[in-house]
This record gives structure tokens, sequence and C-alpha cells, in this order.
């Protein structure tokens, strides 16, 4: 149920109406839009009397909502979200570039990858420390030697880090990172996605293989209903019997995603294309359907990277990359 | 094979050897390219003595090509093709924005809708006139009147008109249109295609729904290979298991198209789509990854349309989006 | 709308009733279900007033049906269609095995293979004399050659012949073949399906790549609403991101088809699996699943078949899984 | 690299070659196929010399093996292999019927399905204690009061019980546990894998929604390389456009997976079709494309139930789908 309230209501009043539906267990998710609280009620709301609740003085309107999806829902929460990280901002608004190799591989890798995004005008760095990989015998990352080596690079070049997380026992070793991702094979890993709402951390859930974007939302609702209000979601392509490209980039998903939720929403065109030559046009793209970010994967030696060699650009093509992107973006605003 | 000529190469030693190759049953596809001429071989090849040809003093290099498309190869042809639609281009550069409605309903209908495009701008009209539905019940179109109508409506606006072809049966009713489309359920219609090869209209040869690109190229092949070099492809969504939209737009096909081949490619945003209100987003990631066109329906009065009502835009709405367009060519040149 | 009407209903009056609803331009279809009569009504059925003709003393009962398909409903026509081809009987229980080459190759070749078949039992004979093919530049099949030797085979063995048309322009060749079957790729090729529904020859429908059961339905609608109930639906497999196997077979599909359509259902497991040591085990999966018939590939020499040469039984192998067949058709009985 | 050696080897012989090979961190696997051994080498295989080892008295032939997955392969381990379950055997002939509520609700339920099933001839006991929801406000199961009501069933039962995992952090709870079943949503949570691959469980490998054969093996690598040889690869149904049905299930995977691997592959056809009545014809089809064994919904009140009502048969439906089961059986065999 979502009640949108009267331009400047009685704070008090407010007070004792949330009082109220929370003594009846009903959760109370309060929103603004245009100067008017919006309350998204969560919980058995069939039991409450919507002519009731229509009639008192500071109630404007009442809307029964039918849909499964509650705390990301645009109708609960009709404002964009902003996400703070560290001071970088992603959503209405707020562009956020996330750069960084694939997995971190040494010192002298991350750091020199990390110099030369932050020169290029990234704002956040990435780097995979826990690989999930298909193969057992594939490399599976640098693990905690990783999460370390990528917090030096945030010391020296103030970008906040992105990593992911595979599972809840490694959560004391990702305190310090910034943004913790949800790989696409763990979008449905649901009680990593409940204890990840239990922290305040923001989260990058990317979108499953061969999920709906309504099974995406319901996997950000999992997080957001733990607690953690901090959900970014990412599209970053869907398995299809499509040629040529690893996976199908579903670019329709972005204004999609953004008129069924409040939450902000980036691009990984690296993991969707698999092609770095084909990572600037994607990205183009993503920005021109109104992305709020992007996800991209910069190596400083492609050739020689230990996992997804060939969709890693260079910092060279990045820089002229972020060129193009800021063009396009002034032209679509 | 391919065979790159010495730049400036003799004519009469060049007709020489195209004559010799063709005594072998040999076709030469002859194209250019930085003022080089380069032949694409078609036939039994494996029967040539590349050493003997290498050694030409013509010849400049020689490749065994074992893809298996040929014509529509960029390999054969390394520039783009622009095709000619009675004065308007497409390719190489040449933006062609296609827009009408779903179907040709009424002379008033089509012709409302025809000044409103063309005033805003648009390059050519579409209408359909012999309507592909799933179900028998459903309207199936005007049929030869639709195309006369299309007709009058180029006579006053002096747009070209894009139509979609059903049937070979049919083809004597379409020797005044400017394009035949053939749609997504024909791609792989192997005898419509070859007929269409022997004529010399521009064809808009759409992906079908659950096809790769290497299929979509073979189906290009098959009518340039019966002699029609005139062929714009056609990406418009495909089937998946997403929800929300009607198809997922596979906007990666733009790019890999054009790395394949050298012809031109469109993007349809409305039938991908099916929904109005995400055409402009998509339109504009389409624009951003390079396509060389639109194809966008507009209705005069989408919700009282015969077919796809959801998906059209109102005039208004395509005259605004045409603006953009503009705009997004402009940053990504 | 569906009328049930009493048992032993009267013939003069029910022929004045059906030229009532016909004089109203209602297609009426009359079908028998446990000695009673069923008419299925097609055409503007909203201005009927189904309270008087519930009243009328001949009728039973009246179900208004919103589902989009009719001919083929079930609902429509409770009995399973029983289908004669030439004395060969197929559904409700006539249990029909299709066999015989991918293509039509030789009149040894196919004269060989249809002795085999027949003498390990099969029904029907199948040979492609029209390919479909990807590429313009593969075996496009011998044509009206194929047909004349396809009809040669039957004279001898006397097993009908099933061969595949891909264009209405060749209708006037496939005058004597027993079945027409229409391909994957031609599913939705609607003006073919009109004029075969212009015919009374039995049609083997197959599946598309990527089509629904409902758009099956509504191609064997086309068909039978243009006046030829003789349809054959067939499974062949769908197209998927499966590994391994050329496409994913749809089993499901097979009870499903029987629940919703009267019409008997083949299943293909040569097409499904593209390798021949899969089609015994798949093959058996279908009979034990309720298909009324199978459409098998057998060549006489595999390996050097001018198509589809991995997917193609010895005539040895064929004759093995025949008696297989027979052992779980009884199983499930 | 896989090496067979000669029948009747000398132990002491082979005793010191794989020393020998252990000495060189390579990992050794011996099974035997018609009374020879077969040693499947794992590990850096690069730097052994192929000729030396060939020309071993014990040693019968070498051969390189590039594939990816190697614990898994047939060729690593020709025979079936057979897991044992408390006495229960799954695998090479030995049949396995595993059925029971989707979700543990109630004791009187747990009760009284345990004793129908076993009444009617299945071989486990399934039952959802920890239930993985797309949305955070269904059912999400009764946890360990659930596994407690399945280890009371099996006591009285005698049945073992086989359960979902959702979690490492759970697995103390599923010490009394007979088989653990790893979910679709989790098949590639690696680290659940792992943790799975340290226990001696025998796990229940569910593929993923849209997860290939080779993906599906890879994860049975990751707990076999763990050291866990007790894996039960399971085909669930696949996300595709199919309509309908919930998923398409894919059963060629059942003959594909024998010829790839040596573990038992077993069916899921309640999740598959999402369907009671589609149950019994799937669940035969399985049977004759060779499975090894069945998971199959059974609820004593269906409509009642807490989660997927419309798929669980009724204990009358179970009983009467087990006859024809082994009648199927039989027939195949």
């Amino acid at each position: 149920m979502i009640i949108t309230l009267i331009k400047g209501v009685d704070t008090q009043k407010l007070a004792l109406f949330t009082g109220w539906l929370e003594s009846k267990s009903i959760g109370v998710h309060v929103s603004e839009s245009n100067g008017q609280a919006v309350l998204g009620l969560i919980g058995d709301t069939e039991a409450l009397d919507t002519e009731l609740i229509r009639g008192l003085d500071i109630v404007e309107s009442v809307t029964r909502v039918s849909e499964t999806f509650k705390c990301v829902n645009r109708r609960f929460h009709p404002d964009d979200t902003v996400i703070d990280v560290g001071g970088v901002k992603i959503g209405h608004g707020h562009f956020c570039v996330i750069a960084g190799p694939c997995s971190v591989e040494s010192e002298e890798q991350i750091m020199s990858v990390a110099r030369a995004v932050k020169a290029a005008g990234a704002h956040m760095l990435r780097g995979g420390a826990f690989k999930p990989r298909t193969s057992p015998y594939d490399f599976q990352g640098l693990k905690d030697e990783g999460i370390r080596l990528l917090l030096k690079a945030r010391r020296e070049t103030g970008l906040p880090v992105v990593t992911e997380i595979m599972s809840i026992a490694d959560l004391p070793l990702f305190e310090d990172v910034d943004v913790l991702q949800v790989g696409a094979r763990n979008m449905q890993n649901f009680d990593l996605l409940k204890a990840l709402g239990q922290t305040r951390k923001p989260i990058l859930l990317k979108r499953g293989l061969a999920n709906t974007l309504k099974e995406l939302l319901m996997s950000a609702e999992y997080i957001m209903a733990s607690g953690n209000e901090n959900v970014i979601l990412c599209e970053r392509g869907i398995r299809t019997y499509s040629d040529y490209m690893r996976n199908t980039l579903d670019l329709s998903a972005v204004p999609m995603l953004h008129e069924l939720s409040h939450l902000p929403v980036v691009v990984d065109p690296s993991h969707a294309t698999g092609i770095a030559r084909m990572v600037p046009p994607m990205t183009l793209a993503s920005v021109a359907c109104g992305c709020d970010g992007l996800e991209i994967e910069v190596h400083n030696d492609p050739p020689r990277a230990l996992s997804d060699a060939k969709q890693q650009l260079t910092p060279e093509e990045f820089a002229a990359l972020m060129q193009r992107i800021n063009v396009v973006r002034e032209a679509v605003q």
C-alpha cells in the first residue's frame, strides 16, 4: 500500500500515524517526492481499512499495490535514489565510471591500472580478488592479498574500490571495501543477499545469466528488505543463442529498470560482449539510453591477463573512450 | 579467394584476367578500396593456383577465404556499401530514418502520417500493406490498396516508400515500391530471397526472431548471390526469456555486422521493444553504437491503430525524437 | 463459441440451425464426441444471443470461448483427429513412423533406403527434394527429379511419401505427393499456409526454431481456417543455449499439444539432436510421452550424405530401433 | 592424461608408479574397467614424457586429454559410478525414485507423505527445509525444524532423506541428512561446491536455469576435485521462451551426460513442467531415455501446499505412476 501525504504534513501527526502502523506489524518506508512524503507499507496490509486511512487529514491519497516488489519499487519511492560511495555519488544525474582489471594480479599491475584510470577520469576502481570461475582448475584470484592490494591502490589514487564477494564467510575481509559486488552467478544466492542486507555497504548487484528484470529486482528486494538501501543494479548481458558475442547485452533493461525502480543502473559492456573492440560502441549506447554508470575492464597488458584477456581495454583505449562518454552524456542530457 | 590488385591497374590487363577467371566458371566480384581494386572470387576456387596468381604483375596480394559468406563479406568489399533509394542514400555516413505507421489503414491516415514524418525530417515512409499476423483472424492489411495509398503519399511528400512483401506471387504489385522489406518470419524463406535477388530493388532484410548474425548474413548472401547487391540489414530484437519487453534488442549486432559486412545496418526499436515510451531511449542507443538508419513506427492515433497499437509514436513524439537523434549523431561522429 | 447438441439430434433441425448461423456470416465447424454433435462457431459471435441459443430444444450447452485458436482447439473438437494417408492412419492410437533420407540423392539411394525402411516396418517414406539450406552454396536438392524418384519408390514399396514444399509456385509438382511438409523456417510463411489450406493434402507442420506452442497452433489454424483439416503437428527441437546438441528437443510439447488440440503430434528426433547416436534414446522418450508418430532420418551411407550426414541412422540401426519402439509402445498403452 | 594399465598389473609396481607421479604433484585417480586399471592424471601433465610412460611394462596405452573436465569424465572412469545412500544404490542399473513434498510443512504432512511414497515403492524421501524463493516475502521453509521432521520420517519409514542446502553456514544442521541437494540457483555457487567437496555426503547437483551441460559437469568437477566423488547429476528443465510450461525439460541431456560422464543422472519432471498432469508423461519419457532415477514432488493436499501447489502429485497419482515407471523400465532394459 502506498500513502501519499499532504504537503507540509505535521511531523507529530506523521509520527503518530507511522507508530500506529508499526504497532500493527506494518513496515513503513518513508520517502519524499516534490515536497510530499510518500509512505510505502510492507507487510500484511490486507487488514488495513483503506477508507479510514484515506479519511485522515494528513493523507492525500491511498493506493493498494499488488506488485511483488516493494522497497525497490519506484511507486514506493518516486525520486531517484542517489548512493554515496565515499563522496562519489551515483544516480539521479551523478554519473559514475568504474574501471579496472578483471582480476587483481600483482601490486605492479593494479597500481599501474589504478593510476591510469584515475588519470583518464574514472570515478571508482574495480578489480577481482575472489574470482568465480567455471573450472576449478582456472585462476581463482589472489583473495585476501588481492583486497589488500586494492586498498593500497585506493590509498594512492583516492578511488573507492569495487570488488566481488562470493561467500558470507569472507565478509570480514571486505570491511574496508567501498562497494561489494554480487556476481551474476550469485544473483539468487539468497543467503548471501540477506547477509549483505545486514551491512550498510553499497552493493553492486549484477543480473544473472538468464534472469528476468523482475527476478533482478526481487534479489535487490532481498537486500533492501534486510535493511540495506544502497543497491546499484547492473546489466551485464544475458545468455542467448546469439553468435559472435559472449552474451547478449539487453540495453532495454536500462530504461525499463528506471521505470520500475528508483535504484541506479550501471552497465558492464566488457562482460556483455567479451570482445574489447565491441566495448566502445556498447558503452556509448549504454550512455545514450540513460545508464547511471559503467563498469569497464581495463588492463595494462590485456594479452597477458590471467582472466578475460580478450575483453579488457588498454589504458589508452579507455582514456579515449572516456572522452567520447562525456560527449554523448552531454548530448543526451 | 580475395585478390587485391596493385594501384592504378591497367584496365586491359584486368579485363583479360577476369575473363580468364570467368572462363573457369569463377564468379568475380569487383570492388574498390583506397584506390585499389579488390576481386572477390566465388565458386570452386580450389583448383586455382594461388602462386601463379600471386606472380601476376597486376596482383598485389592473394588471400584464401574459408568463410561461408562471400558477397556480404567485408573482406571481399572493404568499403561500406552505400545504397541509393531514389536519391536518398544510406550507408557510410548517410543516415536514413524510415518512419510511418505499422499498417496502412486509410488514405487519410497515411497522408496525415506521411506529411508529419516528412515535416519532422524522416527520409523514407514505411507502412504495411501485407501484414504477417500470428492469427488468421487478425487484420491482414489493405494489400494492393495499401500499396496504392503508399504511392499516393510518395507523390505528395516525395518520400520513397518501404513496405513488406510476403509472397513471390505479389511481386508485380511492388513494381513501383522503392524498398521491399522482408519480415523477420520470412528471413529464411529462401525462395522469396532468390526471387528478390533477381530484382534490382533495395531490400530491407530483417533479422529473424531467433536467428544468429551468421544466418542473417547468409540470407543476405542468398539475395546478393542471385545478383541484387542492394541489401540493407535490420536488427529488430530477438526472442528471449526477458520479461516486460516484446523482444530483446540485440544492439551489439550493429558494430558486429559492420565488422563482418559492408552492408548498411538499420535498427527497428519499435518492434524490438513493443512499447512506445521505450522507443526514444533505444533509438538513441542505436545511433550511439553506429547504426546507419532507423525504422520507427509513427501513427496519427496510436490507441486506435489496427495493429501494434502500443508501440507507435505520435507525430509529436517522433518530431521530438528526431531532434535528439541529430544531437546524438553529431556527438558520435 | 462452442455448442454441444443433444444426443440423437434431429438432422433437419440441425440443418435449419446451421443455415441460420451461416446466414449471419458465422462459420460452423461440426464434429462429434461420444455420439453428440459439437458445433464450433467461428466469426463475430459477439452479436449472438447466448440465452436464446441455450433455449433451443436441440442444444444441450453453450460455451463462449475466448481462446484465439478455434479449429485446432480440442474444446471445439473433443475427439482425437485421425488422418488417413492413402490407407495409413495417424492419430488416436494409430502410430506412424516416417523414415527415409534427409535428401533424395539418387535413384539407387532412395530405392535402397525405401526398401530397407519398409522391411523394418516404417509406415511412410520421407526424403527431401527441395532443401532449405542456410547457405546458397550448399546442395539445394534434386527438386522435381527428387519428387519423381520418391514417387517411383512409392510405386515399388507402397509407402506413402512425405516431402517438404518451400514455395507456393512449386505446388503443381506436389500433386501426387501424399504428405506435404512445411519446414521449421516456413512455419510462419502465412501465404504458403493459406495456399496449403486450399488443398486437401495432409500437411506435416513443423514447429519453428523459436516458436511457442501457441504460434504453432495458430499456424495450423491458418491451414484449417482455409479449409484443410488434415494437419499433423511436429516437434523438432527449439533453439536454446544448450551445448552438444543442435537443438533442444522440447518433449513436453507432446502432452501439452495433445491437451490443447485434437491434431496428431509427431516428433523428429533426428533434427532435434543432430547426432545419430542420440536418436534412439530420444525416439523412445517420444514414444513414452505419447507421440502419435515419428520422423526419423535413415540413409544407406550416412558419412557420404549430401546433407545432415551426422544425424542419419543406417538401415540396420533403424531396424533395431523399430523393435524397441514397439516394445515401448506396448508398455505405455 | 589417461593411462590404461595391462590386465593383472603387479600391485607393487603400480604403487611405485603412482608414488612417482604423486612426487611430481600429479593427482592420480584410479578406476577399473573390464579388469584393467585406468589412471586419470590431474595436474600439470605437460612435463611428463609420454613415450617414457608408454614404454613401462605395466602400461598398455597412454592418451593425452585436453578436455577441461577430468574427475567427472567418462574417459577417466569408463564404468558407471554407483552411489550408495544408506543401502539404496543409484547408477549402473540401480534405479532410484526420490519422492516427497516441495516443502516440509508440518509433522503430520511429512509423515503422511513419507508413508504414502514408501508404500508406493519410492526409494528416498525428499522435502525442502531451506527454500530458495524469488521473493523475500514468500515462505522460506521450516529450516532446522524441517530437517528434524525429515529425520523423524526417516526413522519411521527407513527412507534415506534428500534436502536442499543453501549456505555453507548451515552445514552442521545437515550432519544426519543422507543426500544434500544443490539447487539450480546455486549450481555455480563455487564456495558452496568446494565446501560440499570436503564432505563425503552424496550430493544431488541440479542443473542451473540457463547452464550448459559443460557447466553442470564443471560444477560437479568442483565437488569431485575437492575430494567428494559422490555426485548425482539432475536435469530439471531450462529457461526458454516456450510457453505453457514453467521450464523446458531438456531430456537429451540424459543420454549426453551418460556419454560424457560416469555419474548417475536423475530427472526432476515436477520443477521442469510446473504442472502436475504433465509429470506422468515426462516421467515415462525420462525413464525411456535412460535416466538413473527421478525426483518427483508428492503432497498429501496439493492445493493447500505452501509452495509449488500446481506441480505436486497426490499420493494416489504417484502410486499409479510408479506402476507405469516399472513397466517402461522393463521395456527399455
